[in-house]
């Protein structure tokens, strides 16, 4: 069976095709331009590649109400060129295949769990953190949503007791968002991220936002499997730091097999930097 | 069809007989003694009532992982005589008829969904914010669980500017139960809840964590209703002060007709204080 798959970014479109095992076989990225010059790009890579069906996980907000008029458009995005865009009624338009959306996280952990390492979970959270913070979960092989998409990235945060910054979130300013992620970080030190090393004073308050905020999906979900994926967990240091800061805040409350060992429980993606693209894959199954 | 329901919490265990409209019957109220003591009154309760299945809500940890051996054991709790008690394989020989468990809350908020006003909704929340703080959360009529079931309320608060009370909570200090609960709030005080008047200043900090919690909630599960019970919110001000204060939070980032129409999003629950236990009866339904 021959997928077309697409991850939709702000700054970039990865367009891939693939099969039903999550193999790929031809993918390319585009720069996001406007949505008719990037609608043009899309169905020029798709073209005579005899795709049956499309799945894509895009940024949002978006409408994923199958009940509502504007059920697959792009909604208030600061982008503005894509705001109150209809995503999915145009891919469906322009490739005359049947599409499936979902959020770009969203997708990606249905990735993870579809294709990925964790296909024997019941519940799988991934989390990225990035350019920007968001969460999806994934139960019984289905994307959680409720009245939206989750906005994970946008709990508040309590202060590191040694954290002066006031937080980049021009809706919350602490939020998780706010506070851990890359251009919070930037704002934060003043520095471009590429110049801040692995071993700078900001990373400890990172690393402790991560696991609070890591505390409350815990509690809230419960999930069987947390995956942590994002330029800022690239970062050397994190995943050991956030395990031993969690473990100290959770403070023995919760007993779980999957806490007591958090070296499996919160772990990187099992498909490297292709969760979301193969994500896209698996929202192409299921597109009718 | 003759259906036995109960709701077993630390101080009292509620026993009732209904059917399967969620109406009852017959019901009566004893203190939680000792596993051989209550079990006793339970059989006594239910001889001869001719029961075809039980639903039992009841205070947790519990085992809620059918693959466990545990499975339907109370587990780690400060209620030392009911530590490692298999309520629900006693309650199965005690009375012969399947026998279908989950928390107190999340039997809550299944009752809500199931015989409440509440029918029409895809998820629902339920929170019970007085003695304790806890959760549940009903995804298409199904409670959901994960690794375990929730532990809602003990996500980490940050601090309310002007209260200086470090928490309650044994394990995490400041978490909402520890901040939020009746017995936090008599010990920030130093007065018996009783002798609190509405209009104390502690009430304008527990409403801001009950409003802090509800967006960390809103923005995890984007549920498409939020029931709030519990003696905490017997308080006449807290409804629309929780309302306001959340509003200002969320400061219109997500944007949705629930959220735009908080009277109606966040409420009380439709069954009054039989929430619980009509919930058990909807457990005993699914009873096996």
């Amino acid at each position: 069976m021959i997928l077309g798959a697409i991850e939709a970014g702000g700054t970039k479109f990865v367009l891939a095709v693939g099969n039903e095992k999550g193999e790929i076989t031809e993918k390319i990225s585009i720069p996001t331009r406007n949505p008719e010059e990037t609608m043009k790009e899309i169905h020029d890579f798709f073209k005579g590649k005899n795709i049956e069906a499309l799945g894509i996980g895009c940024f949002g907000p978006l409408e994923l109400n199958k009940d509502k008029e504007k059920y697959g458009f792009i909604t208030s995005t600061p982008k503005l060129a894509w705001a109150d865009y209809d995503i999915l009624g145009n891919l469906r338009k322009n490739l005359g295949v049947p599409v499936e959306i979902s959020t770009d996280v969203s997708g990606a952990a249905l990735g993870e769990i579809t294709f990925g390492d964790y296909k024997d979970e019941h519940t799988l959270l991934y989390i990225t953190i990035g350019t920007g913070i968001g969460g999806g979960y994934v139960i019984d092989g289905k994307i959680h949503n409720g009245m939206l998409h989750p906005e994970m990235g946008h709990i508040l945060m309590s202060r590191h007791p040694e954290d002066t910054f006031e937080g980049s979130c021009p809706y919350h300013g602490n939020c998780f968002e706010g506070m851990a992620s890359g251009p919070a970080n930037e704002k934060r030190t003043g520095m471009k991220g590429t110049e801040i090393p692995d071993d700078h004073k900001s990373f400890d308050y990172i690393a402790s936002y991560i696991a609070e905020a890591l505390m409350s999906y815990i509690l809230v979900l419960s999930p069987t499997k947390i995956v942590l994926g994002g330029g800022v967990m690239g970062r050397t240091r994190m995943f050991p730091e956030i395990r031993r800061i969690l473990s100290e805040k959770l403070n023995g409350y919760v007993k779980t097999d999957q806490l007591g060992d958090l070296l499996h429980y919160i772990t990187e993606p099992s498909l490297g930097t292709e969760s979301g693209i193969k994500g896209a894959l698996a929202l192409a199954l299921m597109a009718e």
